[in-house]
């Protein structure tokens, strides 16, 4: 069959104003079409497709986005992060479906555990850049789920609004802390299409446990990553294929009163390299 | 950059049950990651499809399918109902975003047209097999849009549910025959954000005009068509790609008082020939 059609479909095109957008939506027709020609899906496989994608939109509202949790089971928010990503700063990896809400501002050394319960944690660092400089008032915005493996959004009736989450600002020397509980592994929402698609395909739903960390500041490229805990299950399988190796952090157990902690606690010390900004804006 | 973060998500599938859904979620995959590598798109550009898919699935509910539209607009469902038509049929087309409600039951020579106004018109035609032998009892069902564009379903306070629609059988010999309106050329919906694509990228609306057919029979393959009216703007460049030289069909104007109808009134003939069922079975 002749790729007159996909020729048809992309002269389509042709007049779009934006170029950026012309390119992308030219390789989105050339690949969906190159995908259907290779499996020939029947009509009953392309309703099925076009029913899923409907259930998947159903499912998204102002505290779940189950396109971004089918992209990240997919491996594309993981790709997408990884290539935005610079060699020079800390990795990067997924956003996730979780962080719709805004942080709470809090101070440094302030903790983001509103309910209490679980393994105290004090997380501490600096961020700098690639010279080693710090980078002075850096928004850190942090978001991580409970002991139970829950974020604040999932759970309404039990967790405040915030709860788990912070806003924060590093100091003149770049430097910034603050209280948590070790966050547990958790599998990612499955009663939705995305959790049926594992099902069905026989794949589990874990997520190693882990921090999300929002790195910004003025003149830097902003940062996605999370600061994941050293010996927590999944690690090697996350269901999102976010894991870098560098990213992986130890929650050494502390067991003296320091930090104004109480004993015992875990303590994460992690250096967060944030890269100038690329002139190479689009 | 490797392609391990890939094969990672390829391996994910390895347990799939379902060699078929195996399959075809494997080349997903390949073709979106394919699809990111060569657009590296920023993370603000992910954000804006992630929003898209979104702002597509929240537009869809009982009476409207903007995941269709989407297929239909890039092309994707025209060249699906190709793969799947036969050379030895009546060409397949699209199915569109309309037929969402059961068509009312009618006898042979009834009006599909419950509200009238329009030009009167007259479809007769022959269901038969490869060979010209009838197809008897075959189902056709019929829909379209009135004289100013609109399904029924676009209209609920103006049209009553099932206007513009029927389903009828093929006599003993494979003929059917029923009384409508000359349907007219019409923008798909451009209230969603389809239409919105469509503007932003310099795209009409347009679809000329057609009247749907989905015909079956025991034993025969299902066919989606149109009957495209000769003459109709945008015959050649069709919003959805979906126009095929064969599916024109002239609606000659008859100023005689014949065939039951008043005159004048505009006359198709068709000849829909269905092949049997494929044992290629997926």
């Amino acid at each position: 069959m002749s790729t007159g059609l996909t020729d048809e479909v992309l002269a389509s095109f042709a007049s779009t104003p934006d170029q950026r957008l012309r390119t992308i939506l030219e390789r989105v027709v050339v690949h969906l079409h190159e995908l259907v020609r290779e499996v020939e899906p029947t009509v009953a496989e392309w309703e099925t497709a076009i029913g899923f994608l409907a259930d998947v939109g159903a499912m998204c509202d102002d505290t779940r986005q189950e396109f971004i949790l089918l992209s990240d089971v997919l491996g594309v928010s993981s790709l997408v992060e990884t290539l935005n990503g610079s060699p020079e700063g800390t990795e990067s990896t997924v956003l996730g479906p979780f962080h719709m809400t805004s942080s709470p501002a809090r101070e440094l050394g302030d903790s983001i555990d509103d309910v209490g319960g679980g393994r105290r944690a004090l997380v501490t660092g600096r961020v700098v850049d690639p010279a080693g400089r710090p980078v002075p008032g850096a928004e850190i915005d942090v978001w991580q789920c409970t002991e139970d493996g829950f974020y604040d959004v999932q759970q309404p009736d039990v967790q405040p609004a915030g709860n788990g989450r912070g806003l924060f600002h590093a100091d003149d020397e770049g430097r910034f802390r603050f209280r948590t509980v070790v966050p547990a592994h958790y599998p990612i929402p499955t009663d939705g299409p995305v959790g049926a698609l594992l099902g069905t395909t026989g794949r589990h739903p874990y997520r190693p446990a882990h921090v999300h960390l929002l790195v910004s500041s003025p003149g830097f490229e902003t940062l996605t990553t999370h600061l994941f805990v050293k010996g927590s299950p999944y690690l090697v399988q996350d269901a999102v294929f976010a894991v870098k190796p560098d990213l992986v952090v130890d929650f050494v157990e502390v067991d003296q009163v320091t930090e104004g902690m109480d004993r015992p606690y875990r303590h994460a010390d992690v250096e967060i390299v944030l890269v100038p900004a690329s002139s190479d804006v689009r």
